[in-house]
């Protein structure tokens, strides 16, 4: 298993006194993983070690290029040896079960060259309705906002790595109760959705009906896109919803809360899930 | 030019009173842009609207695709109309100068599959030195402590786009005097450094000698990949630094500081840049 966090030189300067400290500072592990399906690369990307299965799986599925984890046969790292002579972990190989098929991202299907000219928010998240099969506008699940503000810092309580490098990003999956399921972090948030996405997938089946998907960071496109993807419908982010985030939620039905600071909550889109509502 | 901020409903709910106030919310816009170099795709980035044209500069040269602004020809928006009828601007569309050669990743040229299974942080950095034309190692300048740890403070008040959304990235370069010579504001935080330094390279040929690249985020792999393919010697973060960051950094001589939060400073790599160093 590769290093989480690692430990590293710094020199700690006050810049009012002078004063210089060199000492040794613990750092988030920022490494390549690169996930192939059949001996074939489907993406690289950098992340923290640690939870590459659930990495590989949870990217497949929240890319809809699988639907279920059963669609996945064997999981392996390969293990080349890096130049200090330790194994890197850094490929996870995907062999499917029997019959499954790999979905690749339609843009990459159609090859390089589009003839049309527009690139478009609206274009994004048509796309994004097309690989989402899930009806998460009509899950009926109610949550109570008391519960959605406690989960941020409920998350926090459980971020290990964050406590020792103030460096990653966490997320979290969380019943309607404010139970958390699961929670992952690593330095870039999608991995850490996907990583929540598929531990959750090895337990259940998608869609994640009636659950709520937690992220300590802000709510991107991507971020809403994955939820949408998996089923999800309740998106709660400690931080800011940007344009095209607020524009899927709104699309796809979902429950999409930014700045989730207690005792404050802004929510963009489907208040009615948040029990008491008008 | 596309909007950089929307204004969008939202209901804010106090949980403690139970309080909803719907109004009004200004968000940041993400939208994609897709960049193309003689009608072939090369890269399509989740972006804030605005300076497109130095963000698609400085992404081929970060990248290390160009060497030089003056090898782009023409820069031209793609302006098909989007469901509203509106243009989309989110394609720019580059023709390179007579006898200049596009330069695409060496994973990429090579096509999908490799024979050898290892991914590893040191030939990620490996790969990154050998698209690297400066010897950023041998830059000589010396910056004040003090005119860096005022950089994040002098960066922020230029946020215009921040102070509106809460909901954006920054990044700036600046002189050893502690000028900032151009800010720019994106969804992500790659897409503010291309921003600066395509800003940038119009006003001045590669490498930015004696420079220092301020990011309001944390200090990842690709921020100081992105500052030693520009030949920038001293990188900014007001976050955590990765550890491949810290690596990268140590490799290619940068300078780098991260968790600038006055009045102190970390410093992982280089401190001999800092002015009143032992």
């Amino acid at each position: 298993m590769g290093r989480v966090t690692r430990r590293v030189r710094r020199t700690r300067l006050d810049v009012s006194t002078g004063d210089r400290v060199d000492r040794t500072d613990t750092v988030a592990v920022e490494e390549p993983l690169e996930i192939r399906v059949g001996n074939e690369p489907v993406t690289t990307t950098m992340r923290t070690p640690g939870d590459d299965f659930d990495l590989a799986i949870g990217h497949l599925l929240t890319e809809a290029m699988l639907h279920s984890a059963a669609e996945v046969g064997t999981l392996m790292h390969c293990t080349d040896l890096d130049a200090d002579g330790s194994p890197t972990f850094n490929v996870v190989e995907v062999t499917l079960a029997p019959g499954a098929v790999l979905h690749r991202p339609a843009r990459e299907r159609t090859g390089p060259m589009s003839s049309a000219c527009g690139v478009c928010g609206s274009a994004t998240i048509d796309a994004v309705r097309t690989s989402s099969r899930y009806a998460v506008a009509d899950d009926a699940v109610g949550v109570a906002p008391r519960v959605l503000a406690g989960l941020p810092e409920a998350m926090r309580a459980r971020q290990a790595v964050f406590d020792r490098t103030g460096g990653v990003h966490a997320a979290g999956l969380a019943t309607p109760d404010g139970e958390l399921v699961v929670v992952r972090e690593d330095v870039g948030r999608h991995n850490a959705v996907d990583k929540v996405v598929g531990a959750a997938a090895r337990e259940r089946e998608l869609p994640f009906s009636g659950t709520v998907l937690v992220v300590s960071a802000r709510a991107s496109f991507e971020i809403v896109q994955k939820a949408s993807v998996a089923g999800i419908p309740v998106v709660v982010a400690v931080g800011a919803a940007s344009s095209l985030a607020v524009d899927l939620a709104a699309r796809a039905g979902i429950t999409l809360v930014a700045f989730a600071r207690p005792p404050h909550l802004g929510v963009y889109s489907r208040p009615d899930r948040l029990l008491g509502s008008a």
